[in-house]
């Protein structure tokens, strides 16, 4: 592999994707000082096109339209679930919906898989996945008496369907796990876990966030049941979007959510005296959604979708190639290793590289103009989303972290841990 | 009373309130033919100042900011409810947040009650609350195999306390009840009804949607211990908003909601093995909050505070007084009944006219640019939001109602039933 820096410009010169650039904003700086975020699986940037979308909604439909407007609000849920369902989770028309937060939907989904698994008494989860994941689980477990059986994956290699297949018996209802870990990026053969836990009458809720809008998930193909999924990382959907969430199609009438909101009641303005679910998804929802946040959705949901995600994941595999490749080069030597999967085909769209000073290795980064983000207790998280990160801007990042480590310039940041991101 | 439109023209020359009209957009049509917007109660206006601000965070804080921009955001949630706390609802700082929807805010903090009262088995609810109070009980009935008594109120007079006593006893564990009645607009006593729960050592779940921002809660005053409300009707914070939930302080250390999200967690990005809740209202929180919502919620918050709860609400008494009078002297000879409470003290910002052609009355209305709305069975419920309408928009509006009435011309429209509102 070509490791120089007249190599990344040449591959920024043949990506099919390389247009997809100027479609976010802050993207337009191309000097040697300009700022290069590699935090895109944290909060994804703005697309061009969002402010005036917002916009739209905020003065005409809700300014000029007000409640009149309710008639095509009423189908922004489900119209942009289709488009993520459609262009890029693999999904169906009709499985996915966008309401609350990816916490709030994960317990919705988790006590449903519960209830339709009555007489078994364990929950199973993963040590190294996010926390809301295993909170969620934590509380569910705590409040219906269930056991929780915590698999340990491989800190760097992701969870290993051979490790996971030695907690699964007939007391397992349901296993809630991430299709990508949020420190390694290790990505979870789906297909196989999905077999598995079908193998012992078990669900899976899967946990897309780490990767919906970066790799493919392919829901119907792996025959998933069950997924939710953030939207503001890799599908630019805005600080604290709302979430999606997917129920296939077979289990919708067949499960039940625990909050019984009057978005989710069949005909909901009839304001009857029993809650009877909706038919279909729309059983899945609960509250007024989220209409100004929704228009911002709707725009990364559309943008991913056009570029189209097997090209996205293509390039991200790309991406993450030179971040392996140059930490081995450049870093390695200064204690710094890699620790995600090195196998391309295994990883999200980021990269962790562990070194003791990851935290002060962050805080200088920063400084130098380069976002990466920092995961306890020493992983810096490099995550150059594929839609508007060049080859030239890994390179130069990735140089500039081999500057501050080789002057030492990090070791002048303070030692301490919290980061918000 | 004069009933003529000079002494309406007169009222809104005096209103201590008038400045506000031109903070909120489309108010500047002073034509005989312009939109008389009674449906405030169902969604408030937009701020003139909203989409500066929403665009603000869009453009500069997200565009611009990108994940910096964390360290200002973690702060929003308690920053607004501090606003409305302080400004707007009665409460003191710390016990507030603005989190997800009233509907998944009413089941943590109503699962969290039923938590705190162990061995009863009872809850209690209004037969005549809105549709997602109802259902949400009925959720968390069937879930936790516990009764739901259900009280009936005066569909026009609301909920005696007299009534609601004969429910209470010793198994009952926690009321969930509306401080304004979303038919009727009638008022509970907050005061009663709570020393009432108290004495039966059962807690109460406020419903605030329908009042706040119209009314007084006074919640440290009352002695309320829990409530949540909505932000889109008379706090217009747009559509879809998300919520504000309230815990007494001396309560929160003493319970636990059941979605155990990270944001919910104490030392949050630590991302400790085991959940923590969180200090203070803090645990009630979920997931990511949503940023972008919430810039449209600060405005609408702000603005009632800076216009003060106490001179809306007296506002709220004489322009529902007005519709009253109007609807007394012009509509009873066409069979229209005032179905609200006649004492002004014991009424929302809103009141319902019952007509068996309530829809078909609606539906005439709007093609005259009259936006009441609908209300099963038989229901026209008019909002004349104190911030943006004039006592002659209440006059005029009558007016066109009462022509509709007297040309029988809403006979032309169709009978059927359902409206998003």
């Amino acid at each position: 592999m070509d490791l120089s820096r007249a190599a990344a410009v040449a591959a920024d010169a043949t990506d099919p994707l390389a247009g997809f650039r100027a479609r976010f904003t802050g993207t337009d700086d191309e000097g040697p000082d300009r700022l290069l975020y590699l935090d895109g699986n944290s909060l994804g940037r703005l697309p061009v096109d969002t402010p005036a979308a917002v916009a739209r909604v905020v003065e005409q439909e809700w300014g000029r339209g007000l409640v009149g407007s309710w008639a095509g609000w009423v189908e922004q849920s489900r119209r942009i679930g289709d488009v993520l369902a459609a262009g890029v989770l693999g999904a169906r028309p009709g499985e996915m919906l966008i309401s609350d937060t990816t916490s709030v939907d994960l317990y919705k989904l988790l006590v449903a898989a519960v209830d339709a698994r009555p007489g078994r008494d364990v929950l199973v989860c993963c040590a190294d996945d996010f926390p809301t994941d295993r909170y969620v689980v934590a509380g569910v477990a705590e409040q219906r008496g269930l056991t929780v059986r915590q698999v340990a994956a491989h800190v760097d290699e992701g969870l290993d369907p051979a490790v996971l297949a030695r907690a699964l018996d007939e007391r397992v209802a349901v296993l809630v796990l991430s299709q990508v870990a949020y420190r390694s990026g290790a990505v979870v053969d789906m297909a196989a876990v999905t077999r598995l836990a079908r193998e012992h009458g078990a669900l899976v809720v899967w946990d897309l966030s780490h990767g919906a809008g970066a790799v493919p998930a392919d829901l119907t193909a792996v025959g998933a049941d069950l997924a939710v999924g953030c939207t503001y990382k890799h599908l630019n959907g805005g600080p604290g979007a709302p979430a999606f969430l997917y129920v296939r199609q077979e289990l919708q009438d067949q499960l039940r959510q625990p909050i019984w909101g009057w978005f989710g009641a069949r005909d909901q303005f009839a304001m009857g005296a029993a809650y009877h679910p909706a038919e279909g998804v729309d059983r899945f929802a609960v509250g007024t959604p989220p209409v100004l946040a929704m228009a911002a959705v709707e725009v990364g949901a559309r943008l991913t979708a056009e570029a189209g995600i097997d090209a996205i994941a293509a390039k991200g595999r790309a991406l993450t190639n030179l971040v392996v490749a140059l930490a081995d080069a450049w870093l390695a030597g200064h204690g710094v290793a890699v620790a995600s999967p090195r196998d391309a085909a295994r990883r999200g769209a980021h990269v962790s590289l562990a070194h003791p000073a990851a935290w002060q290795l962050t805080q200088a980064l920063i400084e130098r103009g380069v976002v990466p983000d920092f995961r306890t207790p020493d992983r810096l998280r490099l995550g150059p989303a594929p839609l508007y990160t060049r080859f030239v801007d890994v390179w130069d990042a990735m140089d500039r972290l081999r500057t501050v480590l080789a002057d030492r310039s990090y070791e002048a940041y303070p030692t301490g841990r919290s980061r918000v991101t």
